[in-house]
């Protein structure tokens, strides 16, 4: 009788096996790697929630309170945590009070941070591991967590299903994370730390921000009953129009750390969810996810073999970047020449 | 007579030219990135100095009085936002008070925003190839703002000679981006908005880092002169002990709405450039950089060969990407294939 593989203690939910192929793969160990081919066929099936959002919005709370509120619908749950300064990720130094024990005994949620290790593949490789070991595991909702930046924001909208805009009001006029990029990733806006002055401004501002949107993408003013997703305040989040119509992101007050309006902010997850489901988008996402996945393999792949080609053929990579350094070489024209090479 | 070359004029710090460049490369236009390599020998003589903080912390009005203040001193500065949310880049829509104005009629200065528009070689090659453009411009002193978090926080480090960490009292206590990668990459660290209340906590809080990191890392307790750099509170930044010895990042205080300690801040960036140059650490920060140039642009030029070679020889990206989604393929093996045969 032989012992159950990884791959079958992963899908058994085994949160020993899972953590420890995670660790695998995070080592580039080859062994890994085909473990998760083994695991790729069975996934597909969680539900993937990006939750992004300015250093101090509050993610973190509000990714507390949606395993809880998650857990108590009889739902499995994995977070995983790519801001580096999320407590989920054990990055913040300073004091913070999530209670992440709460969960730590519960079979049913499943946690992992990553760092930023700086893999050539860089982080969109990773992150798409871990979704799908998660997701092999059996989890019913994935929530990813990602500081709403630069590359990492970019990631997250091609993972999830639904992506989560965390604004919060009074962190400063200039630095709002309310920017041009957010309105093309954001599904669902929560305004956090809702009972905060300034909660009613940034409401506005949203609401403001979608309408002139809806006025540049030529859609006429916002119709009556979206309008009353805009000014969600409780309750269940209204039907929008015909299934066909532009979906339009509800805007939910919630104040995790007193656990208000996270059921509506679930409720709102699972309206946009109905709406991709009716209209094929969550099919399209799966296709945009996959090929998010395949470019950040093909990229690594072809990464590592340039560099290992550079060490073997071309001598090291060290004395590259010193005749680069010393202006006797330009990297340009040094990266043309191997490509040519590898292409050769 | 035939009029000058894009990189003559480039060379001899014209700005429209040089905007021109920018926007070609932005565009990957093959010519473009030949007027690059033209200029690749010239440059090198910029000193390049990183902010980067947390959204809030104010780096903008920072860049924004440090430009100020090497005019003053008769330096040419560029300036290059990484940062989406940065009001040098546009990125705001909440107002924002900077008077980028005050500089806009100053050919002395140079300023150019880079959004995150996710080309394949990441933000890391356009970042280094504006860097480039500048240096071959002539600017003294070439400031890149971005975001201290994740990808871009280690892009900035292998591009600066200096980093600045700017940090700020009351974000909140859960979310300072005084977290434990920025400890690695700091040179100098910009207490800011240091009028406000929480600011000595700030700084104590720093010092108990890099305490702690001395002695983990073996160094014992901070020496008296670097003690004096720690509790930097304005006049020039003491010498640091024996050149070899490692560098303590000092701490300065800074308030940019007011004009306050900016001074200081490029005393202590002055003092960071003197030890690279005596340590030899200047030359090594230029090889790091060499390295991660080169690095990104062969990552680029594979890109693009594989993903055309994809198109051509193996049928759409769609539909490898259909395959994924149906689960009736996985990525690692569709990346390894096409690796392979390009490898062939």
């Amino acid at each position: 009788m032989s012992s159950p593989s990884i791959a079958e203690r992963v899908l058994a939910g085994e949160i020993r096996a899972a953590a420890r192929l995670m660790r695998d793969l995070d080592d580039r160990l080859p062994e890994a790697e085909a473990t998760l081919r083994t695991l790729f066929p069975r996934t597909g099936r969680a539900y993937v929630v990006g939750l992004t959002g300015a250093p101090g919005a509050g993610k973190s709370s509000l990714t507390d309170r949606l395993i809880g509120h998650y857990r108590r619908l009889g739902k499995t749950v994995g977070v995983i945590a790519v801001d580096p300064t999320s407590p989920f990720s054990g990055g913040a130094i300073l004091g913070d009070r999530i209670r992440m024990q709460d969960h730590a005994l519960d079979e049913g949620v499943f946690i992992r941070s990553l760092g930023t290790r700086g893999h050539l593949g860089g982080l969109s490789r990773s992150t798409s591991d871990l979704v799908q070991v998660m997701d092999a595991m059996g989890k019913d909702v994935i929530l990813v967590e990602t500081v709403g930046v630069g590359q990492d924001e970019i990631e997250v909208a091609t993972l999830a299903h639904t992506v989560v805009v965390v604004a919060v009001p009074g962190l400063g006029d200039d630095v709002q994370a309310i920017k041009a990029g957010v309105l093309e990733i954001a599904d669902v806006f929560a305004v956090n730390k809702a009972d905060r002055e300034g909660a009613d401004r940034t409401v506005r501002d949203l609401q403001t921000m979608l309408e002139l949107r809806r006025t540049v993408m030529g859609l006429g003013p916002v119709p009556a009953d979206h309008d009353a997703a805009h000014r969600f305040t409780g309750g269940p989040v209204p039907p929008q129009g015909p299934a066909q119509a532009p979906w339009e992101p509800p805007i939910v007050r919630t104040v995790a750390v007193r656990d208000e309006g996270v059921a509506e902010l679930i409720a709102a997850v699972d309206a946009h969810r109905a709406h991709l489901e009716a209209t094929g988008g969550r099919r399209e996402r799966e296709v945009a996810r996959a090929r998010a996945a395949f470019v950040a393999v093909l990229r690594e792949r072809l990464m590592a073999g340039a560099l290992a080609r550079l060490e073997a053929e071309k001598g090291r990579l060290d004395a590259v970047a010193e005749r680069i350094a010393a202006r006797s070489a330009d990297p340009y024209q040094l990266a043309e020449e191997l490509a040519a090479l590898l292409r050769a």
